[in-house]
């Protein structure tokens, strides 16, 4: 078995990209689905950044070294890899900032119509921030719709304005259809706004292709970016001319240093922009957007598929999925780029793995994520975390008092 | 001159505190009230964060480093530093962003009145932000009154729900009086937001002893967190068991871990956090603040108001206010840290000073603005500055081609 995943990394086009990153000696990294790993191109970026750009440039940096254009810049950086021309994609807040901009669009555009359907184990922030967007705007004009995933065609109607989706479930790691429900969604008049969070940077899209509405995406899982990167948005240029959003800060605005008394939306995808972005976060998720450049969204995607189905495969034939209940989809085309299996014990489960130097997650109730990015993790990888886990169901050591307390945040 | 600049550089209690900024040489840096310099703890700080925290310990920092409690950690740092007891100031976002959640809050919390009041040159961004919430509640539910400020307190009356007001202009550097329009918009049962950008880090404030209901403020000017570091927002206490606000995002749930589907707002000013916060940006901010720790509100303003009184004694006693007009009330109570001028030819100035290498700043249409910084400017830097002023004015070299050309964005 050794002598397989040892072959698998000898033969794999992207071996050479784990040097790219700095991961800490004798850790198997498993978690890059919810903070991606350092880049080694992002230290000396952000040192540039502080050092010489803001310390010594000093203000005329928004100008010397671009920073007025880096949302627009970091986002025409992160088109090509999730399927959109130029003009379309924007860095810029947070994922919950950027669903509530695109929500209040998607009700504009579609008017009368007022109803957001989604599904009802979508990720916790996409209904919170429809929740709290209908709390503003009244029953009358918002109405949040959740159905099991089995019953979305079903629920989409013509009363539907937006249909809000994540592709890949955060728990089980199971796609949407994305291409089926897009059409579903426009056959019924409806709008579609994909939340990419745990695709973009690993899952080749089409945005474009598919005729996707609006989309956003997270800057610091697969992308690499850093905690609590900015994240990005997506807006369809043929929606752009009729498109405004709530959030109208001065860096949305058509002429922002002109200083008029009245907002005037810029042209574009340039309108999103808010107020003044987090220079220092965006610079660091733009150098990690650099590795991309050595690499195609298919070779990730092949990659992403082997170290998954490479680690399901070892699950069964370890025999772990007699105590353990594996959540992802078995066909390949189904799941994202992790696999997450249930057990009454998860959270104990989940320490010791991460006491021995397997970093998983835990998610609740009862979930345990292993998150897989083709750009730094190996098959090796893979293999040694399979070989813990079995050692620590077999010695039942997750039931020892260390692992027993929960602590609230995780 | 120069002796009396020197002299009083050498009896400057502040003036050590110089040394905790890198500043190039040679550069008289008048911008801070755009971007504030670099503090030499913010290099160390960031590398840490970037090659130790994120680097080796990964996901884990969100708890071994804090970094999920850092909104909060860095807020009660800026707490004292504008009057406000704990519990009640969080660093997240940008301000234009925290005006939105504000302004939905003092709406809701005094509806049916249903009207914004703010004067007609307040800083744009604010009342976009304001126009932004009133095209997505419709008129019978948000109105944007705007008006002289010589008009505000008779403006004031039980329509209004919130009176928004940046307490230092932007341009001329006027303050208004807080604690006088404060009471005024209390007396008629209108609550106050105040924008601090202008006033955090330079004007001692006395929130919570002023009574004062929400409150935004800037991190990348005078507390020098760095380009586009994170704003705040104030909510008083006795505001926080009814306050709500509409970007719900995950981690302003009172228990983002537990993956609720149903959003609950957290206690206090926790719910004011919408998505992952920029932790790259927000712990250069947090080191930024250090320094602060060295030195009283009441010192900084000392200071600020001496530079600035020498500053502008300095354009009289040179004859400048012969060519200049200047905007800044002579009256040091009633400004802020700044002194603003207007003259035909502003943006020459602003480029020829700037080619001088005296840093300012041009706000359209003809206003020329030096601003103070008392944690690092100098009366020699004031003199300096005042002395190359005069040279360039006195050359008109500010009429030359090169200075012409004003670019769309400054």
């Amino acid at each position: 078995m050794s002598y397989i995943a040892a072959s698998l990394d000898a033969e794999d086009p992207l071996a050479r990209l784990r040097d790219h990153f700095q991961l800490p000696q004798g850790v198997i990294y498993l978690d890059g689905n919810s903070l991606g790993a350092l880049p080694r191109s992002v230290s000396a970026a952000v040192k540039d950044l502080v050092e010489r750009q803001w310390g010594e440039d000093l203000i005329s940096s928004w100008n010397t070294h671009d920073w007025i254009r880096l949302p627009t810049s970091v986002g025409e950086r992160i088109a090509p890899l999730i399927g959109a021309g130029p003009g379309q994609v924007l860095c810029a807040d947070s994922i919950s900032v950027n669903l509530f901009k695109l929500l209040a669009t998607g009700l504009d555009l579609n008017g009368p119509r007022r109803v957001i359907l989604t599904v009802e184990d979508d990720f916790p922030t996409d209904t919170y921030i429809a929740q709290g967007l209908a709390g503003l705007l009244g029953e009358a004009h918002c109405e949040i719709r959740r159905v099991p995933a089995s019953e979305l065609t079903s629920a989409l109607n013509e009363d539907v304005a937006v249909l809000m989706l994540t592709e890949v479930n955060y728990r089980s790691g199971e796609r949407h259809d994305m291409q089926e429900l897009t059409e579903a969604a426009h056959a019924v008049g409806a709008l579609v706004l994909w939340d990419l969070a745990h695709s973009a940077g690993v899952v080749p899209l089409e945005l474009d292709a598919l005729d996707v509405d609006m989309a956003v995406g997270c800057g610091y899982k697969y992308f690499n970016g850093g905690p609590g990167a900015p994240a990005f948005l997506y807006v369809n240029k043929r929606h752009q001319a009729k498109a405004r959003q709530p959030l109208s800060g001065w860096l949305g605005h058509r002429a922002p240093f002109t200083f008029d008394p009245d907002y005037v939306a810029a042209e574009g995808v340039q309108q999103y922009q808010a107020g003044t972005p987090a220079i220092i976060s965006m610079v660091a998720l733009n150098a990690a957007l650099n590795v991309f450049e050595q690499v195609t969204m298919e070779q990730i995607r092949t990659k992403s598929i082997a170290l998954t189905e490479f680690f399901m495969q070892g699950l069964m034939s370890r025999g772990l999925l007699q105590t353990l209940v594996c959540l992802t989809p078995s066909e390949a085309a189904r799941r994202g780029s992790q696999v997450s299996v249930s057990h009454a014990q998860s959270w104990g489960l989940s320490q010791a793995l991460i006491e021995a130097r397997v970093i998983v997650d835990f998610r609740a109730p009862d979930i345990l994520r292993f998150g897989f990015s083709p750009l730094y993790n190996s098959f090796t990888d893979a293999e040694r975390a399979l070989d813990t886990l079995a050692s620590i169901l077999a010695d039942k050591r997750y039931l020892q008092d260390r692992f027993v307390d929960r602590p609230t945040v995780t």
